[in-house]
């Protein structure tokens, strides 16, 4: 008996553990993304690399104050409907201090300019930022 | 052992009821689409706010009856390759009495406009579509 | 004198029917695409050929009649943001009898479902549908 | 000889008046825009006139600022790549006071989000942004 | 207590074999591809069943190699951000015989025409072209 | 009369040389695409100078040759509907000796893949090759 329970008692802390938690929560989607990351620089393509350290450098302060061009990024990414280029600006935009009522300004910029087509991963984004507020 | 054998059904009435039908079922669908549209309107934006009330109002029967334009939705929803919109309006095509024959034949407008990049959700919506004629 | 006034007046009709029309009138779209077509068709290839004889199928009656085939056609095309294919539908909605108040309902579904940057669009529309209102 | 001098020289004059500025030039894109929107405005349709409201009302000063929210519209815009769109933005971040610099910045984002397919429509921006600077 | 036992090992072999695997695995993958295409035939839709057919015929050997084809519609895919299309094209390449180096310089033509928001479905390639790779 | 003559004339030449070929010549097509890609390198912002920089990378011999690769660009930006970026792609296929059956075949694909929205772009490209052909 102690056996099945505790093989039954595996299986409840795998599920909880590694399905569930899988697609939604912040640290597994910023872990994948790391690793794959990794993986794809591994692969040694010139032109990869170069274009992931122009994308790091393209949100520095400048002109534009990093918090903008953060928005500028999110907002881009709403309505061209990347929902984890949005969660990775979400999560960017949090860090910053942005505030809700400020994503929600921006997400109604998407909205008007995308269309009701942006609805559904608006629904996730607002997910996520809720993810982002209890994490503390 | 009956523990670990109520543990054990626990489990398996979890992932039965849990799980497997989180992504797929049409009523989970719905409660998700339900309770993030509460959440985005809690946020209290005007503008996205009286989009949403807009976005109902475009469906109304008019020179054009409801089920045209629902259909006009489908494929325009179908065409840009949004999951979640073919879903609602499949399920409201469905609700209004259009035939599988002719959501096949909205759908092969989609496919020759929109090209073999369609194919992958026309398999989803044609596995969403099965669905709702086994709700009854 | 007369040499240089019927000079003048040949680039005047010159530019009044060659220049200004060739854009935007009904005719020399058709003509255009008449004339690319067969150059295109005469490219020899299978599978083009099939395509477009395919896409001429896709409008016939069906379960679904011609008229809202087009409308689908022609609301796929909004949303996708194709002039092109927005002026051919439009004609062919015309010659089918479609209202001007079911093309702005239609319009409505497009403008909605793909947000402001159809509007562009929508105008380059609006004024097509005028000059065929104007053809009779 | 004096009549045929005046024919030419209108002629001369309608061709560097109206053709050749049709398409590049501030005003008129101004005007076409103005005139089409009355057009459809004139349709009657209560889905677009509602829309076309709520589109002017998602630019003003609230969580974030006007600029910022120009900004965003700007680059919506350009990974859209909406021609018309980004020269609406870039008229109004010029007359909010949007520097060259901070249009780069907002061209940048949209570069790297967007790809290499952006360029041609930067390059067009760069155009319209020499006009207006040109304009005072 | 064998029976729970029993119940526990058919739990935890029906979550490794089916819900782990289900949207990773290769095999998962042609599974739900190849069934669902039959459902889709079987709606017996004349255009649908002509287009699958044709789509077929695009990739065979011609003035270009099936190689340089797949390598088109790879890119293609990726673009357009189809993961289900990259990941049918990932392994008809794999079957030819394309090299990883080969894939990660499609890739990075993706990446600059395409831009940033390629990177996650860029990230999900890259993972399948790694399964592809253990299978052997 | 001579001087309304010569006037007369100028005004023909400059129809015939300015006009008429602004949209369609080759030569015109690349001294703007050179003479603005200056004006927006002078922006002298690093991260697009970098992005151009690597753009022109991307296309070299590698594990791919270079004509595969300016297929594979061609293919994307036909897919994405750019027109001139597939004029530039055209351009530089019909320099490294690509034949037109190969131009056919890379076309068919994208317009499999990208469906019959591809067709107006398809036009152009068609013409756009025809010039290219006269030119020697």
């Amino acid at each position: 008996m102690c056996l099945a329970l505790e093989l039954s008692k595996t299986i409840s802390k795998y599920i909880l553990t590694n399905i569930l938690l899988t697609m939604s929560s912040i640290s597994d989607f910023n872990e994948y993304r790391q690793r794959m990351n990794e993986v794809i620089l591994s692969g040694d393509n010139k032109v990869i690399k170069r274009f992931f350290s122009l994308d790091n450098q393209t949100y520095e302060d400048g002109a534009l104050s990093e918090v903008t061009k953060e928005l500028l990024g999110l907002v881009a990414s709403m309505v061209l409907r990347c929902d984890d280029c949005i969660k990775y600006h979400l999560g960017r935009c949090y860090e910053l201090g942005v505030t809700k009522e400020q994503i929600y300004e921006a997400s109604s910029v998407a909205l008007i300019v995308g269309g009701s087509i942006f609805i559904p991963h608006m629904r996730r984004a607002a997910e996520y930022w809720e993810e982002l507020e209890k994490m503390e």
